[in-house]
Parts: structure tokens; sequence; C-alpha cells
């Protein structure tokens, strides 16, 4: 049976810079694996979004998935905390929170509380959870810690809206913002004076407990402000089980890209060692892949590392990134079974390591596998995949092709 | 800052022809800024509006503004219009008119009237300007001269539609059409009449008008009827400074794009010699781009010459033209700072110089600047393009790409 991998090397592409000889992170890099790919397969460059337009890896994930990511996406907020491991329901708004550390005037000395231990974070969650909220009667909230200081708010009720402001203004040395209604609804404007409402509550328990009593004792920042973001719902898609008739497993850390696989129905495994950053366990993650393909028609193995490397302007250890996930990369070649597995690697953005930021340049696309119509392309980069016999796609062009030649899409006419 | 410059050159795509030893007329000229443009930068081919669909100046340059030129096109005349200067409110239907010449029986001989001169023109369209619009009574027009023959007919109401035929017959030797409804809307209707009863009422009083009699005189042709076409108003569209937070400057001797850019909320210079002709002064219009990019964000240098070789069928003309345009791109690329900007060339449409006309063939397009993915394109050129890193994009596409480069695009998602 065929089956197919899609590695998402998440922030991988790149453009040419002056460090490494005009050459781009992904074209220095030493990476045997990928340029197997590249010379057995067929290779192009994609647009996750569409051409010059700078994709989250939220939206992005969504699109390699097959979806229209400009019509589906709902906000961030909901994805990240199903990604979580939080249990938000259709139609609950859902923020990511971060537990944040105020001085007396309110400004906000740090926005994550020290990087609060989970211990402690975890009871503050509980406490601010007992809160009641107090109108209106048919709505309720629930409030839970992740990791560190990462929290997940999620409203439920039956007047409520996404279309509200951040109360996270981003950075240090600034007041936590008023959420505000951004469109004109009764929704809009309901949804907002909640989330004010329990801020402001939690803002009172959190001075008054215990924990940052404790807190204080040890020289540690408290943890006496809740900051929200990213309001979003589940998106309205369907599984990918009923549009290509597949079982689909994510192999990946990162919570947002968790939350979407988990929102197209995918099985969702989580790996030990899998941290999310340049340090993660680039074998577990391949073995995991390896052990997932046997029940899986799909695997999505995605890193997290190459972008953060990226966010951080690294260009040597962008470099030595590539090279851990082309190693990553080359133990999945070496243990699953090419005569019936289709390989794809791909970025979900091109994030630049000068200026910090997931940029719109296309990503390369690399795809290796049984029966292809494998072209001249001898290495795997940014510019070379850019004469390969894929030519141009878009994000969401990208998971009809590979179930196309898996043998999973419908004839569309007769 | 990053800054970026868009140089296009009107019709200067083309095929191959015989006269050039199957060679396009822009493979044939002599193009060392071109080609260095071409050979530093990253190259493809671009759809103005989608494969094999011949653009007009005004839909394309639409498209190459980074607007959907299919869903917010609507019709030439107020383009036009407010590109020469006429006031032309949002709502109001305006068209593009020609003073002509009719003999008794109102048969058009000269669809110019013999390119009558601007005193002449001025003084019959405030003649015209001061009939009564008999009905309806909350309706009102502006006719105003332009250039020589040209003037534009404004009208604005309540009711009013742009779903109207024109009266211009294209040709001489035909008599003026009546002007119909294109829809079955009372709006349409209304126009129509609205502007057929004016027409007859121009022809009145350009008949017994004294500069007319004094024409005759001379041996000139009478201006003595008003041909109209392109009912259109203005596009409902966001400024460029809106959609991404930029100053942006057209520079462009053509009334319709700068039309167009003022649409786009674009600031319009006024280049002194700059006709839109073979003859305009392409070194002040160079000269113009580089003053103007000091307080902007982007400039539009837009060159009608070649599309006018092109209509005239002249190869040879169309390859001098394009050799001049070189220079002038030349004299840009020697005078901004290479290390901060951007320049991108590109044509509107093809035209061709054997049919004489627009057609739908793809255009090339060249980027060069501080960080691009560059290709090994070394000839700025129809067919070495298509072999290029960009691939094939639509013309849409171009704005948002060229605001990645000078990071003027939001990321879409988190």
């Amino acid at each position: 049976m065929l089956k197919a991998i899609l590695v998402i090397s998440d922030g991988m592409a790149d453009r040419p810079v002056k460090e490494l000889d005009w050459k781009t992170p992904l074209e220095a890099a030493h990476k045997p694996s990928l340029n197997q790919i590249a010379k057995t397969g067929i290779n192009g460059i994609l647009d996750p979004i569409s051409p010059g337009v700078p994709p989250g890896s939220d939206t992005a994930t969504l699109a390699l998935l097959g979806y229209d990511a400009l019509k589906v996406y709902s906000g961030r907020g909901a994805l990240e905390a199903i990604g979580s491991g939080v249990h938000v329901q259709p139609g609950d708004v859902a923020f990511r929170c971060n537990f944040a550390t105020a001085n007396e005037k309110g400004i906000i000395l740090d926005r994550r509380a020290g990087r609060i231990e989970n211990k402690d974070a975890t009871k503050l969650a509980d406490a601010l959870q007992k809160i009641k909220l107090k109108k209106p009667s048919n709505t309720s909230f629930l409030f839970k810690s992740t990791i560190q200081h990462r929290t997940v708010l999620s409203i439920r009720g039956p007047k409520l809206s996404t279309a509200v402001s951040d109360s996270d203004p981003g950075k240090n040395g600034e007041k936590p913002q008023e959420i505000k209604p951004l469109d004109n609804t009764s929704e809009a404007k309901q949804t907002a004076r909640i989330v004010n409402d329990l801020l402001h509550d939690f803002h009172k328990t959190l001075e008054d407990h215990p924990v940052n009593a404790e807190r204080a004792k040890h020289g540690l920042p408290q943890a006496n402000t809740v900051l929200c973001r990213g309001a979003g719902i589940i998106p309205n898609i369907k599984p990918l089980q009923q549009l290509f008739d597949i079982h689909a497993t994510c192999v990946a850390a990162a919570p947002l890209v968790k939350g979407v696989c988990k929102a197209a129905g995918m099985q969702i495994l989580n790996v030990k060692g899998a941290t999310g950053t340049p340090q993660t366990d680039y074998t577990a993650k391949a073995k995991a892949t390896v052990q997932a393909l046997k029940n899986s028609d799909l695997v999505l193995l995605h890193v997290k590392a190459a972008d953060v490397a990226s966010h951080d302007g690294k260009a040597k250890q962008k470099v030595e990134v590539i090279e851990k996930i082309d190693g990553m990369v080359g133990y999945v070649l070496n243990h699953v079974d090419l005569g019936s597995t289709y390989v794809a690697v791909t970025a979900d953005h091109t994030t630049s390591i000068v200026t910090g930021n997931h940029e719109g340049d296309p990503v390369p696309i690399t795809i290796t596998g049984p029966s292809i119509r494998c072209d001249n392309v001898k290495e795997f980069g940014e510019r070379t995949c850019a004469e390969g016999g894929l030519n141009r796609i878009r994000g969401k062009d990208l998971m009809p092709t590979l179930m196309n030649l898996i043998g999973k899409t419908e004839k569309f006419g007769a």
C-alpha cells in the first residue's frame, strides 16, 4: 500500500546572506539526504498562501494540509489550546495567554513572569478557575496552564466572537491593553467585556495568592497578571480522513502545529525529547515517524528548530539545524520502504535570519517516491528547486499532489 | 529604509517576428541596463490577468498595483477622466469622448476632428457645458476638453449605471451609434437616455458655434459631433497607503495610467517633456523617478512609447524605443542606492507588432535588489525570463512580491 511522509521544516527557507557567501542557510548546509530526495524526485517552489504573503505557522500548516487558509483560518487561540491538550469545543472562543509580572503601576516588567515553573503556574491557574463569571449567566470559562508561563483561556457561551483585540502589548515596559471589539456586533462587544472583566478579577486573585507571596520571598517575579492574545475558534474544516479516506498522524512538538493537525482530525503523537527547539531529539522524531507510518497513510513530521534559529538571527546555527534535519530525514529514508513510500520535504514559510521575520518568499519543495516524474534538479535549495518539474505551486495544492501519488484522490468528472 | 521602483514599459512584450530574424523586439534590442537587472536579479514571466487574456492598460495596471482587476475594474471612462485632471466623484458615470467631424448625413469623416487644437476645443467644451440637462432634474453633467480632440463627459445623479454601450463607432465612415442599455435596469435605461439626449443637444450647439464657422473658413474639419465610449465609475479600491502603509508615486504621461494610479491613492507627478509618445523625454522621467524616490516607498515609472510603436506595426521603432527605455533604466540604476532599492521591470501586456493588438501572452518580469534569490538568467527577454526563479506569476501577485521584499507585507496568521 502506498504511503506518504511530509516533512515540514519550520522557517527553513531563507534568502541569500553575506555571512554565508551569498548562499541561503539551506544552500550552505551539507545535506546528502535532502539532496538524495531532490535528485531522485520532482522539485519546485511553493507559495504557502500566495506570492509575497508572509504566513504564520498556523495558516501555512493549514494550507499544507490542503485547506484554503484564507477561507477557514479562525485565529490562533483555539488551535494552540487544542494543541496543548486543552479541551476546546467548536464555538468556544479561546485565547493564548501568558502569566506576566506587572509593577504597582500595572506596567509589564516581564511578559513571561520569569518563565514561571509548571508547579506554581498550575496552582495559580487552579485558583483562577475558581472565580465565578459574573455575567452573562449562560457563559462559562476554562483557564488552564500548559507549559511554564503559557496558559489558555477559553470562553463558552451563546453569543461570542473572535473579533476582539489582544490585551498583550507584545513587549515589556507597557501596560496591558484593554480588549476592544473589532467590529460592531453585540457578540464582539460582549466578548471583550467578559474577558476584560475576567482579567481584572484574575489580577486581584493573583495579587493576593500565597504562591506569589512565596515567590516574592524568594526574589522571583510575581505572576500577578494574565495577558491574552489571538482570539480564535476551532476552524470548521473536514478531517483529512473524510477528504482523502486516510489515516494521518502528526509528529510535532509545537502546540500550534499540533493544534492545526488535531483540527484536521490527525492522530497526534507526543514524542519524548521532542521540544520544539534546536536541541530537540531529531532521531526520536525520525523513529516515531517510521513507527507511525506502519499504521498511517500519511505522517506529517514537523520540526520547529530552523525557525527558532532564524528568529534569533543565527546563520551558523540555522545551517547546523538544517544538517541535523538532514540526518533525521536520512534516518527516515533508511528505515521506510521506498518502493511504496513517497517522501516530501518543504518548509511552512521563509524566515529571514536578517529580518528575523516570516517573509512571503516561496519555499522549496521536493518529492521522491516509487513512481514520479523526476527532474534534473540535483540539490535541495530555494533556487535549485525553482528549476524543477513542479514549477511553482500553492500550499493548498500540495496535499492533493501527495494524495494523488498515493492513489487517494477522487476523479472529478467522468 | 527599503524602497522599490517598478518600471512598466507599456506593450513592450511581443512575439518573435521575421523582420527581426525571429527575435522579439525586446530580444533584438541592445539593453545593457535591463540585462544588468536580469543578471543580478530574479526573473520570470507574468500573466497580467490570466494566461491568454489580453489586458487593457487600465486592467493590467490595476493588476500590477495588486488589485484583482476581474473584481474591481469598473470601466475606462472615470479612470481616464481623473487621470486627465477632471474631477469625478465616486458614483459619477464618466465617458471618454472625442470631438469628431460628421458630414451632413451624420457619417463620421474624422473621429478626431483633425486633432483639433486645445484652444478651439476648450471654447467648444465651454459652450456645451452651458447646456441645461432637461431631465431628470436631480442629475447634472460635466463636460471638459483635455488634450486636442479628447474630452470627458461625466454624469452625476442618483440613478445611473455604467451598463451602457458606446456611441463611438470606433472608425470613420459610419454614423455614431445610439447608446443602449446593456442590462434591464432602470438605471441603465435612464443613463442611456440622458447621454443620447445630451449628445443630440451637443450636436445642435456645435453646428451653430462660431468656432466651427471659423474652422470652416480656414478649411479645417468642423468639430460638430461628440463621440462617447467606455462608461465607467471610479473603482471601489483601498489605496496602496492603506493596504501596505506606503507612500507611492506615479511617473506617467498616459491619462489612463495616471487615472488608475490616482484611484490607488498614489501621488501623480507631471513631468515636463513626458508625452506618452516615442518622442517622450526619457531622461526627464528617469530624473523625476530618482527625485520622487526620496519621499516615496514606491515609484511607478510608466512609459507608453513601446506600445505606440507596436500599434503602428513598426518593429525597428519598437527596438529603438526599447533601447531608449534601457537608457532611462540605466539612469535610474546609476542614481539610486542599490543597497536599499529594489528595481523591477515589466510590461503591462504583450502588444504584437504583427497584429497591432494587445495579446494575452505573458510578459517578462525582472527584479533586482539588495537581498534577492538571484537566478541564472543573463538577459532580459520574453523567453529568457521564462527560465528564471520567479517561474510564472499573476499580475496581482507582483505588488505583494515587491512589498514583501521591502518589508511592507503583514503576516497572515501567527
